[in-house]
C-alpha cells in the first residue's frame, strides 16, 4: 500500500495535477479580491477554495503517510506543511489576518517546480556568507537608533520616539527615500548639526551594504571559477601524467638496454 | 530582376539612403510636436511624413520581393515590417494613440546599424538566464499584491483597491520611490503593523533583483573567461604535445638502439 | 603579577564575561530611552550603567597594566580606550551630547568578536585603493558647491546660501533624493537653464561613484584570484618539476650507459 | 633661453609653487562666496584673485613658449589653457555667468597631480566601450520623449510640453526620483493607462543602464585578468621549454650513443 502511494506521488501526472490545482487556487484567490467577481460567483469561489484546501490537506497527508519521518526532514516538505497548516487555522477573531495568508499557498509552486527551487536554493546559499556583515549592520542600526532616540526623540516623537520608530526611520534613510527633504532638513531646523549624525550614517550603511553585495558577487564568481579552474587543472595534470608515463616507460627501456648491454 | 534588386538592396549607398531617410523622419516627427514649427510649415512636415512612409513601404516591399519567405524568418526584418505596418493602420477613432507610435519608425536605426544591433543582441542574450528568477519575482509580486489588496484595499482603495493597483503600488515600493513617506507611513497610521508587510517585501525583492543582476554579471564574465581559459588550455596542450612528441621520438630511437645493440 | 593578569585577560571565560557585560549594557542603554522602563526602574538602570562603566574602566586599566605601551599600539585597544574615555567625560553643559554617545560602548562588541573584527578589517582594507577617487570627488564637490553658491545662493539661501549648505544640497542631489521635484524644478522656475548645472553634476558624480565601486569590486576579486592563480601555478610547477626530475634521472642513466658502453 | 625655461618648468619646486597657488586660489574663491569675508577683506580677495590670474597666464605663456606646438597637442595642456582662457574673458553683460566658472581653475589640480590624472584617464578609458549603448540610450530617450510630448504634452505642459521638457522629465523618471507619486500617478488620473508607457520605460532604461555598468565592470576585470593570465602562461611556457630542452639534450646524447654503439 505505502509503496504504491509513494510511486503514485512521484508520477509526472500527479505533479501536473498538483500544479494545476495550485494555479487554479491562485486564480480563485485572486478573484476573491474583486467585488464584481464575488457578487457574480462568490459562493462558487469559496466552495472551490474549500475543495482545494481539502485536496491540499489530503495530498500532504498522503505524503506524510508515504515518507513518514523523512517528510519532516525535507525543508521543502516542511514548507508545504506549514503553508497548508496556516490555511487550516480557523481564521476568525484575532487570527483574521490569517485569511490574507491563504494566498501563500501559491508559493507551493516554488517547492514543486525544480527551476524555482534551484533559484531559491541559490539565494539561500548566498546567506551564510553574509552572516557577519548582517550582524555588523544590526549593531550599527541599534547604536544609531539608540542615539537618534536620545537626541531627536523628544522633538520628533513620530520619527524617533522609540527605538523601534528610530530603526524604521533609519531604515528609510538607508534606502535614501526622502531622507533629506522628508527627514533631515526638518530635523536640522531644530538641531542644525543633525547632518553630522545622518550623513555619516548614510555613508556607513551604504558602504557596508555595498560590501555585502560585493561579497556575494565575489563568492558567486569564485564558485564558477573554482569549478572551471579545477577542470583546467585536471586537464593539465592529465597531460603531465601522460608525459610522465612516457618518460618512465623510456627509462625502463634504457634500464633494460643497459642491463642487456652489460650482459653482452 | 530579383537578383538585381537583391544586389541593389545590399549596396552601401542604399543603406546610407535608408539611414538618411530615417534620420530625416526623426527630425520631422520631432518638429511635429512643436506648435511653432507646425504653424510655420505644418503642411510641409505632414507631406514629408507621408512621402517617407511611402518610401518605407516601398523599401519593405522590395525586400519582401527579394527575399520572399526568408524575409519573415529574420527577426530584424519582422521588426521593420511591424513598425511600418503600425504606421499604415488608419490612426483615427480608437486607434488615435497609434499616431504617437509613428515615432517608433526611428527605431529602425537599430535594425540597420550593426553596432546597435549587436548591443540589442547582447541584451536579449542576457534574458534567458533570467527566466526562473523573473518567474519567481512575478510569483512574489502576485502573492504580495493579493495580500495587500485583502489587507489594505478597503482603507486605501486608491493604492490597493484592486490587484492591478496593488501590483503598481508594490512596483513603486520596490523602486523605493516615496515608499515610506508616501505609502507606508500613511498606511501605518491605520494599520500600525504594516511595516511587517512592507519591510520584508522590500528586503525580498531587493535581494531577488540583486541576485538577478549578479547572475547577469557572473554569466557575462564567465563567457569572457571561458574563451580566454580555452585559449590558455590550448596553448598548454600544444606545449605538452610538443614534449610528448619529442619523448616518443626519443623512445623510438632508444628502441632502435636496443635492437641494433642486440644485433651487434 | 603582570603575567598572571595577562593570562587571566586571555582566558575565554574573561572574554565571555566582557561580552556579557557589553550586551547587558546594550540592553540597559536601550531601556533608558523608554519612559515606561525609566519610570518603573530608572534608578536601577542608572546604577547598573555606572557599575558597568566602572567594570569597563577596570578592564581597560588591567589591559594597560598588562600590555603597557603595546596597548596603545594596537588600534583595537585604542578604539576600546577612546570609547570608555568618552563615557568618563562629565556629560553636562556643552558636553551633554556625549550622554548619547555612551551607546558607542556597544561597538566594543566589534573589537571583541573576531568575525566582526575581520569584516571591519576588510572594509578598512578597501579604503586606501579609494584614495585618489575620493580626493577627486571632494574636488568636484567643492567646485560645484562654489559655483552653486555663486549662481543660486541669492535666490535660494536655504539650499545654496553658503558653501556648506551647497555641499549638503549637492550631496542630497547625488543620492538622487528629491533632486528634481524638490530642488531642480523650483530652481528652474527662476533660472530656466539650471538643468545645465545639475544634470551634468549627477552624471559626473554617479559615474565617479560607480567607478569607485567597480574599483573596489575588481580589487576584491583580484585578491581572491591571485591566491587561486598562485596555487594553480604551484600545482603546475610541481608537475613540471616531477617530469624534469624524471628526465634528468634518465639522462644520467643514458650518460652512464654511454660511459659503460664505451668501456666495453 | 628656451631650454632653461623648459628645465625650470619641470623642477619639483615649480610644481609645488603652482599647486600652492591653485590651493590659495581655491580658498580665496571660496571666501568670495561669504558676505562676512567679503565685508572684512573683499578688496584683498579680489586683488589676490587678479594677481593669481596674472600668474596663471604667465605660467601658461611660459609653457607655450617652451613647448610651442607640442603644448597644444597635449590634452592636459589644452585643459589648462581653456580654463585660464575662460577667466580672461571679460565677465560682464551676457557673460556674467562666466564669473562663476572661475572656480574651474581649481580643476587644474587634476592636471598637475599625477594620481588624479590617472583616475581621470581611467574614467575616460572606460568611455569608448560605452559608445553604442549610449547611442542606444539616446535613441530610446528621443523616441519616448516624442511619444510623451504627443500623448501627455497638452494635459501636462509643465512636464511634457516640449521635447526638451519630456527628456528632462524622463531623465527624472529614469533616476526613479518621485516617478510615481510625483509624475505617473497625476498623469494616470487623466490617462489611466499611462503606466503602460512609464513602467516599460523604467524597465527598458534600467536594464540598459545596468548593462552599461556590467560592460564597464567586465572590461575592467578582463584587463586585470589578461595581464595575469599572460604572466601565468609565460611561467608555464618557461617550464615547458625547460623540459623540452632537457629532452632534446637527452635525445642528442642517445643519438651519439647510437652512433658510437654502431661504430664499436
Amino acid at each position: 500500500m505505502r509503496e504504491r502511494i509513494t510511486r503514485l506521488i512521484a508520477t509526472p501526472a500527479w505533479e501536473i495535477g498538483v500544479i494545476a490545482i495550485i494555479t487554479l487556487n491562485a486564480v480563485t484567490l485572486g478573484l476573491e479580491t474583486s467585488t464584481t467577481a464575488m457578487n457574480a460567483m462568490g459562493p462558487l469561489l469559496l466552495a472551490l477554495d474549500s475543495v482545494i484546501l481539502v485536496l491540499f490537506t489530503l495530498e500532504i497527508l498522503l505524503r506524510i503517510y508515504a515518507r513518514r519521518l523523512a517528510f519532516f526532514k525535507d525543508p521543502w516538505s516542511l514548507f508545504d506543511f506549514i503553508i497548508v497548516a496556516i490555511a487550516l487555522v480557523p481564521a476568525s477573531g484575532p487570527f483574521s489576518v490569517l485569511r490574507a495568508l491563504r494566498i501563500l499557498r501559491v508559493l507551493r509552486l516554488i517547492s514543486i517546480l525544480p527551476s524555482l527551487r534551484r533559484v531559491i536554493g541559490g539565494l539561500i546559499a548566498a546567506l551564510p556568507g553574509m552572516g557577519s556583515i548582517v550582524v555588523l549592520l544590526a549593531l550599527v542600526f541599534y547604536v544609531f537608533a539608540v542615539m537618534a532616540t536620545k537626541l531627536y526623540g523628544e522633538a520628533f516623537p513620530e520619527w524617533f520616539g522609540t527605538i523601534a520608530r528610530s530603526v524604521y526611520t533609519l531604515f528609510q534613510v538607508m534606502t535614501l527615500e526622502s531622507w533629506s527633504m522628508g527627514i533631515v532638513r526638518p530635523v536640522m531646523e531644530v538641531y542644525p548639526n543633525a547632518w553630522l549624525f545622518f550623513v555619516p550614517f548614510i555613508l556607513c550603511t551604504s558602504f557596508t551594504v555595498l560590501n555585502l553585495f560585493i561579497g556575494i558577487i565575489v563568492s558567486a564568481m569564485q564558485e564558477e571559477h573554482e569549478a572551471e579552474a579545477e577542470s583546467s587543472r585536471q586537464a593539465m595534470q592529465d597531460e603531465a601524467e601522460l608525459i610522465l608515463a612516457e618518460v618512465r616507460a623510456l627509462r625502463q627501456e634504457v634500464a633494460e638496454l643497459r642491463r642487456s648491454g652489460l650482459k653482452s
